[in-house]
């Protein structure tokens, strides 16, 4: 099963597209017919420019609203057809996709249905050419790929067959299992696409925010598993309507897709073994990480040799370079991963190497969770990396912050071993702050207790409003005078289900934060209710150091 | 009636909202308590700078989860309550909205749930406070203003009141009109927000996509006649949940938000009488502004006396500026309209002027539209501006360009008389081009003879693929004749049910291109089919000047 994507996933002119597809070694494109009538490649310059790139065009899509209960109106669609396939000729394609009518006049009877199908089979037999029929999740009649599969194989027609996407099928909780079952011989075309679960309907989620297989919450795994069983041999074909890829940068959008589709090939997700963070590299000039390694003594870090500070577990490493502090690098130890290193848009590299020392003891500091910013729009193609290394996204959250609604993504190890929270605004505006919010979280079993010392080391602890806990009194039925504790040390508290979560942390330097982080019981979270006022904080502090670096 | 805002409607910290609203002429403000919560305000010290900026603080809201089944849950939500009455009585506030409950325990009963909201109204009358109890449209058991009504009259206490929100009324198509029987002295609040219609869960449309009364498609003024009617003398308070505002600067957003309310209470759209564009102001550098001046001579234009150019009805006036040619400034003629001078977040003005000349004769070219492409989530505030004049939104599109999904929102006035499209692209990445596309459409009545005499003229016509008029053909039952005769003078053909829009255009100088319509039959739209043919060539030509200007 070869690697193809379909034009309408890139941003850019027809040509550009095409260029970042071979670029990101794919195999195949579908050639999204929009593209086509809006660019101005002749159709020959399309095919020599695919041929020169080593791309093989699969296939020409969509061609909508084919069948018709009025016989005049299916002829015209049938001269429509015969237009595309003079088309295809001149492109060099064999395959045109006919979508399942969404029209008034769709066919609601399979039996003319498939005789429909059937005629437009054999005008394009006559051309030596084929037909692959997709249920759209919102056709008329036909929306699920068991009546697509029906209807093609009641039409019997060797130059009309079937194409699911797993979209179509996973949207709307269908259930994929049974393409195992259709023969290879009539499986034409298999298209790729996930999409996250979002309230609202399919359609609209299809034309906007379908993400590549692993970026959604859609059983990819599954659909491909049964298209393998199937015994179909094609290639595997990216189908991805979203808004910011079509805006994005369309070699980075086609390479995070090459990724996606290897990551699939591979089994699955990766990273079923021992799993932690390594450690954090932080850079920035020499006086920025002055303050950083000040801040990390006053925590009880100690220097672990060359540019390496520990406590117990946790390893932060300062590596000079320049501007203001920030992450550089997020090391994490899998004893099933592979080496690995991905750059992000968010400006850090995500490092994988193996695991080989055992599991720490308990009771030491550690690496909880790393926070990281990432610009809007760009938060799927941080989240394929991080899942790209055995992460698993968890429950994510919205939170109002002074910069606009922030979207939080949490993932963690299936063993939890590591955690990182991405979080990205979902509109960039004014009242937005350049610094991108980083933070690292250490894990420890007595947060009060790391307060009280950090207090005593002088630590600059972030501020937490008495605001706050005045509403925690009111919202919650903890002792006053553990409210008094937290207020005294600044500490936020999470009440859970599954437990609780207790921090605090210091300002930050640069992007650069620092937190300690106590999880009680089966604590799973990451602060959503306190968030907000952790990170308004933080936004006040950034703003303030700003207005002073100007002033 | 007053003006209120709540501070969710705006960004930044506390205080750069409190300063938002009363720079915008707002006389009060709903507190959001998260706004309180996440500030380094102490509730005192923003009942001091509210005073001090002449705010009043109308409620703090919202109130979650009142009732319950659990006569010890119940207890426990008093107990909560009784600490915001504390917060309240130090911000000197004597509201508390009470939103329906979504809890599980929420109580089913309308009996036991007035009696619970006059247990709470007691204990608020204690402290000479007062609850005004709101549907949440999505309330478990109350989510139509009628249920919470019903709640509100059965529970009899005179410290508990009725709060109405235009959204979750007229968002699910509730029915407002009943709003005039309550009686003024139990009505104790009144939100307005409007939103579009967009296929999604009237949460998700509530948190992301509210917008100021106006803004959307709900029949705002309907329900705030019926607030009126029942005798209400309290504010109109907007209460706004919106991605682009939660983002944007905030005096903009209160300042859109006042202007919102100023029309509402102006007795809704104005522009009941005449209009037309009068002329359209272009500003650049001479130089720029010379090939302008060359085209539209092209394009038969004759000097008319300074700086203006005349073609028919059509008026282009070139002001000397700097930089590239782009519009400066529409100037609208309304025989009803009121002088008025809007900035747009599009960097062109938006002037209002009385019409006092009889209507033109028909045949001559005018002003058909004005294209402006709006910086990315900021079109709800450039559509404000144009209803504000008069103009009525139109069907939206969505349209596949190289840099993008582009949203395209048409507004016309009442008699067609002017119409404006504006765009915006959802979201603006790296293939977006920093020259925005703005076109001046010329209506005209032989547009195939205009663009005879324009390749006569040597007019620097915009080249439409070969693709569109192959596809063209497919598509369309249009005489072979007529499809060459469209390709040889690149003239792009929409058929729709009302007609026919037929249209070429010049290529772009600076951001300004010009085109030249032709309306057949009722022609209504802007050309959706064709649309990302024009703007895919105009894409390439702005890209291509670039690469030109930079190399």
């Amino acid at each position: 099963m070869g690697n193809s994507i379909a034009t309408v996933c890139l941003s850019g002119d027809l040509g550009e597209r095409l260029d970042a597809a071979a670029a990101a070694g794919f195999e195949a494109i579908e050639l999204f017919e929009h593209d086509l009538t809006t660019s101005d490649l002749t159709p020959e310059e399309v095919r020599r420019r695919c041929a020169a790139l080593g791309l093989r065009i699969e296939m020409l899509q969509p061609f909508r609203d084919l069948d018709s209960t009025s016989p005049e109106r299916f002829a015209r669609n049938l001269r429509r057809a015969d237009g595309k396939f003079a088309l295809m000729e001149r492109l060099g394609i064999d395959m045109l996709l006919v979508v399942s009518s969404v029209a008034e006049d769709a066919v609601a009877d399979t039996g003319l249905l498939a005789e429909q199908l059937a005629v437009l089979g054999s005008r394009a037999a006559g051309c030596g050419l084929r037909i692959a029929y997709e249920a759209l999740a919102w056709g008329r009649h036909v929306n699920t790929w068991e009546a697509s599969w029906e209807a093609v194989r009641r039409s019997d027609h060797p130059a009309v067959g079937l194409c699911v996407d797993s979209y179509h099928v996973l949207a709307v909780d269908g259930n994929p299992d049974g393409i195992a079952g259709v023969p290879a011989a009539k499986l034409f075309s298999v298209q790729l696409a996930d999409a996250p679960r979002l309230p609202m309907h399919v359609l609209q989620l299809s034309r906007h925010h379908r993400v590549f297989p692993g970026q959604g919450a859609l059983d990819v795994p599954r659909f491909v598993d049964a298209v393998r069983r199937s015994g179909f041999r094609g290639p595997l074909s990216l189908e991805v309507f979203n808004d910011d890829f079509r805006a994005g940068d369309p070699r980075a959008t086609a390479s995070a897709g090459r990724r996606s589709l290897d990551l699939l090939r591979a089994g699955g997700l990766q990273g079923r073994g021992e799993t932690r963070w390594s450690r954090v590299q932080l850079t920035g000039a020499p006086g920025a990480l002055a303050d950083v390694d000040h801040t990390l003594a006053g925590l009880g870090f100690v220097d672990a040799g060359g540019r390496s500070r520990r406590h117990g577990d946790a390893v932060v490493v300062l590596e000079p370079g320049e501007g203001p502090a920030r992450i550089a690098r997020t090391v994490l130890h899998d004893s099933a991963g592979i080496r690995s290193r991905t750059p992000g848009p968010d400006g850090t590299e995500l490092v994988v190497e193996p695991l080989t020392a055992p599991a720490a003891p308990s009771g030491r500091w550690s690496i909880d969770h790393v926070a990281l910013q990432v610009p809007t729009g760009r938060l799927a193609e941080c989240e394929l990396a991080h899942r790209t290394a055995g992460f698993v996204p968890q429950r994510a959250e919205e939170i109002g912050t002074p910069a606009g609604l922030l979207r939080r993504q949490p993932l963690a190890t299936h063993d939890r071993g590591a955690r990182v929270l991405l979080s990205s605004l979902l509109v960039t505006g004014p009242a937005a702050v350049a610094t991108p919010q980083q933070t690292v979280a250490f894990g420890c079993t007595d947060v009060l207790g790391a307060a009280r010392a950090a207090r005593a080391a002088g630590v600059p602890v972030l501020p937490v409003p008495a605001n706050y806990y005045e509403d925690l009194a009111c919202r919650t039925e903890l002792p006053p005078a553990l409210i008094s504790v937290l207020r005294e040390f600044d500490v936020l508290y999470d009440l859970s289900d599954g437990g609780a979560l207790l921090r605090f942390g210091t300002i930050a330097f640069g992007a650069v934060g620092f937190e300690l982080v106590q999880r009680v019981g089966a604590e799973d979270g990451y602060g959503e209710l306190s968030a907000p006022v952790r990170i308004a904080a933080l936004h006040r502090r950034q703003r303030a150091d700003l207005r002073r670096a100007t002033a």
